[in-house]
């Protein structure tokens, strides 16, 4: 019996330990770069709806970036600007279906401003992505982070941003 | 010369201080309820996109909001607190037609947890909304708050609130 109710409570706590990715350890890509801490607390940049393939994203920033963004200092971003873009695929609002807003979450991305750290990929940034809600790093030694600038590409000329922070009062 | 110099400098000082809507004291709406503070500095609880009305909207939260949104305990929420929704009109992004992102910035509108205060109109809530960059506030004596209130009925049973805080890591 004894025994029994020990192995729940390690089961029970187990659980609860592992539903929360922030008390585990998340792996840093293959360049090296860390999850950047406490991302979810950053404040706004944006947020940006994709219609191709019906995703929902909020783009934030850390306070480097969060500044620039108000002084409208972005072309180019600050050195030590850290830019987050979480991505949920869409749904239908419960409550009003011709509203879209997030649902299940896919990944977070980063682009890391250093331009002499990143020199050496072309961009001056550092990229990185965790995937879904167990946070594993993308990327391996075929495809690090030319996938990320191949797609940035377009927008070389507003230093790698596709996202213009929200006009705000 | 002189006097034309000191009027273009008038001139200049004065749009500079009229374009930061912060230096400027926003009115109170006629609930005596007054803009929160900071609120472009708050995190995130979630966004949505208004297909019916084309617009694009961030919900941000207080500390109170966020802790709750994070436990999920926000049926009820908790006293205290206050969740704000900003809305722009929407646009294809720039550099990627098949995204949609917030163009000009339409208003901000709060629901403001206090079920002592709030009792009498029935929700618990205090419900306000400053118009434009010029926060304007919303209502008069024919409609402070009914319509938010009306707007919000069908989800009386999800504590009056239609987002769903965003499922993260």
């Amino acid at each position: 019996m004894k025994t029994r109710l020990l192995l729940l409570t390690l089961a029970v706590t187990t659980s609860l330990i592992s539903a929360n990715a922030d008390t585990t350890k998340v792996k840093p890509n293959l360049d090296g770069i860390e999850l950047p801490e406490n991302y979810k607390d950053w404040k706004v940049i944006s947020a940006s709806h994709r219609l191709d393939n019906k995703s929902m994203r909020i783009i934030l920033g850390n306070d480097i970036a969060i500044k620039a963004a108000r002084y409208q200092q972005t072309n180019p971003w600050p050195e030590g600007t850290i830019l987050g873009k979480l991505v949920w695929k869409q749904k239908a609002e419960e409550n009003w279906p011709t509203a879209i807003a997030p649902d299940e979450f896919v990944h977070a991305e980063f682009m890391i401003k250093d331009s002499k750290k990143y020199k050496k990929n072309g961009t001056g940034w550092g990229w990185a992505r965790w995937l879904g809600k167990d946070q594993k790093p993308y990327g391996d030694d075929k495809d690090l982070n030319q996938s990320c600038i191949a797609c940035h590409t377009p927008v070389k000329g507003r230093d790698w941003v596709y996202s213009t922070p929200v006009s705000l009062p």
